[in-house]
C-alpha cells in the first residue's frame, strides 16, 4: 500500500459552497483589503450577508475563521491513527498521518498561500497556529506512546519522533508555501518525511528483492567516528536498498 | 569540558530582591489566591506597593510576569550559541544550549512548579508558553542551519534536530515539574538529551581509551532490519564505549 493511498480524506470533500465557505471567503477578502486587526466579525457577516450568530455557529472566534479546516483535519488524523493495527510500522504511520495536514493545505493552494502571508504578519495568528501545531504533535505523540509501551524510554522516544515529524512536515510545507504553491507539495513532504523515517524508523521502502531481505549488511566504522556519520553511511546502504 | 561547565549563566545571578522580583511575587500570590483571569495589573501593583507604570517598565503584559526570565534566558542561549567555534560538535552544542533553559527552571523549583500548575489551567498562558518554546526552537535551528551550510538537506536536518532537542528537553522538564521539583532535573535532562545526541550527533562522551579511538567496530545486520534497530545496536556499541 503506498503512503498516499494509506491516508483517508482526499477527494471526498463536497465542493458546494456553504454558508461556512462564504464566511471564510468574506473574512479573507476583508483581511487582505483592510488587514486582520482592522476587520471585525460584524464586517465579515455584513459582507457575507448573514447574521452575527451564524458566524459564531461555525467559528468560536475571529482567529478560527483563518484556520477553518484544522478541526476536521485533527479529527481525520486521530481517526487515521486509531484505525491502525499492530502491523503498522509506528514511524511510518505517524508520517502518513502528517501527510493529511499537507494535503489539506495543498487542496487549496491560493487560500493556503494567502493565509501564510497573513499569519506571518499577525502575531495573534502566529500564536494560534502554534497551538494548532501543538495539538497535531500531541496526537502523533499519544499514538507513538501507545505503540512504544514497554519500550525503554518509550515516552521520550515518542515525544522526540513526534516533534521530528512535525518539524520535517513544516519544513516541507513552508518551502511549498514560499514557492507560492507552485512546487510539488507531495514530493517535498515525501522527501522530508523520508529523512525522518531513515533516522528513526523502518526504511522508506521495503527492501527490494523479496527473499533477498535476508541479505546481510556489514558496516565497519572507526570507534571514534561520530554516530551521525555512521548513520549516514547506513542510510545510503539500507535506505536506498 | 563537561556539559554543565560549558554553559554560562549559573550562580551569577544576584540574589537581592528588586522591584521586579517584588512584582513577580505579588502577581503569583494573587494568581494562586484568586486565579489568573481574576487578577488585574492594578491588583498586582497595589499588593507590591508600586505604581502601574513600574509594572509596565518591566513587563509588556500580564502574561509576561508569569515568565519573567525567558527573555534573559533566550539572550543567554543566543549568546552561548554565537560564542561557539567550528570545533564544537553541532548537536552537542544545541543540547548544551537547551540545558540553560532547564537550569533557569531548576534555579527556583517552588516558583517553577507553581507556574507549571497555573499554565496548565489557563489557555492564554499555554499559548504564551508555546510561543516562547517556538523562539527557543528557532534559535537552535538557526545555529544548526549555519553549521550545516553546504550539507545535503542541511536546513531540513537543522529543523528536525532543533525540534528533537526541544522535545527531549521538555520531556525531562515536565517529568521534573510533575515530581514537584523533587527529582534530579540535571540527570533527567542529561538522559533525554543523551538520547538525542545518540540519535543525531556524536556520542554523548568521547570514546574511552585515547589511542584506542582507532578501534574498528563491525555491525552485522539483516538487510530487512529496520534502521532504528540497527541504530540501537550501534548506540550500545559506540555510544557506551
Amino acid at each position: 500500500m503506498s503512503s498516499s493511498s494509506a491516508a483517508p480524506g482526499r477527494g471526498d470533500k463536497a465542493e458546494k459552497t456553504t454558508m461556512r465557505d462564504a464566511l471564510v471567503a468574506a473574512a479573507f477578502r476583508l483581511f487582505l483589503e483592510r488587514g486582520y486587526e482592522q476587520t471585525t466579525v460584524d464586517d465579515i457577516v455584513a459582507l457575507a450577508g448573514v447574521g452575527r450568530r451564524s458566524f459564531f455557529r461555525y467559528f468560536p472566534s475571529k482567529e478560527d475563521v483563518v484556520f477553518p479546516d484544522h478541526e476536521r483535519c485533527l479529527a481525520d488524523m486521530t481517526g487515521f491513527l486509531a484505525a491502525g493495527t499492530d502491523d503498522d510500522e509506528p514511524v511510518r504511520r505517524v508520517c502518513d498521518a502528517a501527510r493529511l495536514v499537507l494535503r489539506m493545505y495543498a487542496e487549496n493552494p491560493t487560500f493556503s498561500v494567502q493565509r501564510y502571508r497573513l499569519t506571518k504578519r499577525v502575531p495573534g495568528l502566529r500564536a494560534y497556529e502554534l497551538s494548532v501545531v501543538w495539538r497535531y504533535e500531541r496526537a502523533l505523540a499519544e499514538y507513538l506512546r501507545g505503540r512504544f509501551t514497554g519500550l525503554r524510554d518509550g515516552i521520550l522516544r515518542a515525544d522526540v519522533i513526534a516533534a521530528a515529524v512535525v518539524a520535517a512536515h513544516n519544513n516541507a510545507l513552508r518551502s511549498w508555501l514560499r514557492s507560492d504553491g507552485r512546487d510539488d507539495a507531495e514530493a517535498a513532504v515525501d522527501h522530508a518525511l523520508g529523512h525522518v523515517q531513515s533516522t528513526f524508523g523502518a526504511t522508506p521502502v521495503p527492501p527490494a528483492g523479496g527473499e533477498g531481505s535476508e541479505d546481510v549488511v556489514v558496516v565497519v566504522a572507526r570507534r571514534g567516528a561520530p554516530l551521525w556519520r555512521v548513520v549516514q553511511e547506513l542510510e545510503s546502504t539500507l535506505g536506498r536498498g
